[in-house]
């Protein structure tokens, strides 16, 4: 940092110790998930607000202001790195403190009351006993946009996952996604070929699952010296710091499926943490990108790797020796099968990799209607149901399997279910830009091998940081702006095959 | 808190807030020693020195200091409950804001190094690398106590851990007991009885070990809705807030006493953890009263019913379900020979209850001579040398095995020891109040009860806080100032009919 003036430096040096103190809070955010005891939930819940609020203080405090806009005056704001950090840390600034405390009170304590008669309303599938709380939250996240300004409503929401991201590219993106995907999942359902899913559904001990997806993980190249495996309800990573990292999952005894691709998935956002510079750490060219990007790490691993056939080619052996009762005798192309079913569902988080996009343009198009006022929250059950239809071709039975299934909106989260799909398109283009410059990638899965993916991730996309914005870097890494049709042709070269279509 | 003065109430939030953020740092201290993957070091430590300053800085606030003042000055000060929090929350302040800021620092910062330098001096069994570290330590120990004032240095340093005692009241204690142990384990020695301690050094399968563990704690009381288990490499029971009170342990397969006598020790500190008042969390009446008083508890539950005959003859059946390959057939008067030991030995934390007492006066004597200058630095290998020579007959072989095997002064813990036999004393003292007053203790341990007594230590200990001071406490419940007679009563009662003395 030679050269930079005193303001910067103490910039940092303040928003340094705000993201320390904000790590605090992931060590016990990770802990509520993993190894709490129960009656430790209303202390946890004071601690996380106390750690929060003096978060929040010392990033919105006046001397933080202060030292940002003689920064930003200064000659060090011209040159490239300052440059970076400067501008993503003028975006958070903004945002956090054009918004009233009293609001940021209002929300924080609506959405967690509002959690708790989620999960009440899921479990009595009854959406009427949401209705009230998600109509008073929606009104807050206007109020919370309007002060934040800058933009429509749902784009500056959106703003807080995805910087740079609108709803109008959205619509451009799904407009493209969506016939293409409807189609696609049409034809594989009137298709006479279909996989046999009960091979994922046999017996398929913890202890053995566990130790699978450790190995895995371990060849992607997820460091365990730096890092962790542990049983949640909820899969996730957590990145905590350098050198902490840590990944979730969740075991079935009789499903293979869901923990060893929660594990790939969560690994890969695991490696993009680790990959993070850590001489950066605390500040934006040590942090990741957006939401969108995290999610193409996670989802590479999963859909682009692991659910590939070279991928499998390597490891069914593998598994075959940890799962005797379950995989002797398995064909790899019966497998290799069964881990690419694609079939229409009503719970997204189970969705395969082509109806998932569907789910999330559902999501994405409510949301946006809830926002405007285009919806009203009480039609919110009709029009899942009839965009289920159109989408998917079903109907949910029940509040519980439609609109009362995602945590999010309770929580206040709107615009956050695009970064799901984003995170897909890119994953695909960044994927097939991977496959063009390096070297044979299928033989190199082939053999187990994941160094050469892993090296070129960390060059082109963890150590950028926040240097670029999401659709800038992922133009710049492949060449395109940001681009459905990657993932539309991984798609359809993966199961027309498979389907014989 | 009806009819309080506004500044008490606005101590009392500030005192309860530095509380909730020090127990962040419970959080991040627990996951340290158990679930932290190693490369978190580095990171960690700095989290953690973030949460002390912000939290020393919460407390040592003028504005709290204001507030304690004008509370004292108020009519509140007068009221039973509000007068044992101003006693308390002044003296810590005192000691708080008394000691300047640059050594504070110097002193965490010489500890944390020198801990360091200390594992590997104690590694290479080489006191010289230690010894600059430790002459540099006391100098600035002494500097503190100076800072504090109030008394010889001694008294000062040992006020932290156990207010209201002193040199001369160990003094007068130590000088009691120390003759009658050294008889005691002279005559042990001596006898011809001795048990077969290999009964605990057989086969004890890990899991078993933590199942019986778990369900003997469940039994004395220990909540595991509120609390955990979890394995680590010192034994420890972190009290983070209500309902979230944590032990660990340490596994060796081929030993039973390690795992079990460490558990039931942590789970007597734990249910006064559990036990205290959560009303008053994060002020002193709802905390323990001091290290001796908890010490008293843990070995409460570890050596007087633990190492009982009455617990023994109900769970050695279970035990040698549990262990079948090193318990069938075992002979409860055996077992019960093999679990009370006595033997001179050089690490303190593997004595046994007779001998261990005179551990602690070693280092209490070296401790005191050590800041008054009595003794230096240099000197302190052969000092130890000849303490356990005079003390236990025998001569440790390596600075490892002596003055290089306890954590304490390498960081700085100078008066902590004595507070060990405080609770050995504390306990026998309390214990035979317990059995006068209630129903036939020994009858509710051989049914496996532990209620009667769980609950006379909740309402005479856990529920009280620190509404006296340790030894008014004991006076109050016992009916007699803290004396070494209980303690010496127990052990002879116990050891001399097992060696036929």
């Amino acid at each position: 940092m030679a050269g930079t003036a005193p303001p910067y430096e103490e910039l940092i040096r303040r928003v340094r110790t705000f993201m320390l103190l904000h790590s605090c809070g992931s060590v016990l955010g990770w802990d509520q998930q993993t190894y709490m005891p129960p009656k430790g939930t209303a202390h946890r819940a004071e601690q996380l607000a106390l750690l929060a609020g003096l978060a929040h203080a010392q990033f919105t405090s006046a001397e933080l202001g202060d030292c940002l806009a003689a920064a930003e005056a200064s000659p060090i704001a011209n040159e490239a790195d300052p440059a970076v950090n400067l501008r993503e840390i003028r975006r958070l600034y903004d945002r956090a403190t054009r918004v009233p405390g009293a609001l940021v009170e209002e929300i924080a304590r609506t959405t967690a009351q509002a959690q708790d008669v989620w999960i009440a309303a899921r479990k009595a599938s009854d959406f009427a006993q949401f209705r009230p709380w998600l109509d008073k939250i929606i009104r807050l996240k206007r109020e919370e946009a309007a002060a934040i300004g800058g933009g429509p409503v749902y784009d500056v929401l959106l703003d807080e996952y995805e910087p740079g991201a609108t709803a109008a590219s959205l619509a451009t993106l799904f407009n493209a996604l969506a016939p293409a995907l409807r189609d696609l999942v049409g034809r594989i359902a009137a298709s006479g070929r279909q996989p046999d899913a009960t091979l994922l559904q046999r017996s398929y001990p913890v202890a053995a699952q566990e130790a699978f997806g450790r190995s895995v993980a371990a060849a992607f190249g997820f460091d365990f010296e730096g890092g962790r495996l542990d049983p949640t309800t909820h899969p996730f990573c957590s990145g905590i710091g350098p050198g902490d990292t840590r990944l979730t999952t969740r075991y079935n005894p009789q499903d293979f499926g869901d923990a060893f691709f929660s594990i790939v998935h969560e690994a890969g956002h695991g490696l993009y943490d680790q990959g993070l510079e850590a001489t950066h750490y605390g500040t934006p060219l040590g942090a990741p990108v957006s939401l969108g990007i995290h999610e193409s790490q996670s989802r590479m691993w999963e859909n682009f790797v692991a659910r590939s056939r070279p991928f499998w080619e390597h490891w069914l052996p593998q598994a075959a020796q940890a799962f005797p009762e379950a995989l002797t005798g398995v064909d790899l192309e019966a497998f290799y099968f069964a881990v690419n079913d694609v079939r229409p569902s009503f719970i997204r988080v189970d969705a395969d990799e082509a109806t998932y996009n569907l789910h999330v343009l559902l999501r994405f198009e409510l949301e946006q209607a809830l926002v405007t006022g285009d919806l009203a929250v009480a039609d919110l059950p009709g029009a899942w149901a009839e965009g289920m239809r159109r989408n998917l071709g079903i109907v949910p039975p029940s509040d519980a399997q439609g609109c009362l299934q995602d945590i999010h909106w309770s929580g206040g989260s709107f615009g956050y279910f695009p970064t799901y799909t984003l995170g897909n398109v890119y994953a695909a283009q960044l994927f097939a830009t991977a496959q063009r410059e390096l070297d044979d990638l299928p033989a190199s899965f082939r053999r187990g091998e994941y160094r050469p993916l892993q090296h070129w991730l960390r060059d082109k996309i963890y150590r950028q940081g926040q240097r670029y914005r999401a659709a800038d870097l992922v133009a710049r890494i492949t060449g395109t702006p940001p681009s459905p049709a990657f993932l539309l042709e991984h798609l359809c070269l993966k199961l027309q095959p498979l389907y014989g279509l």
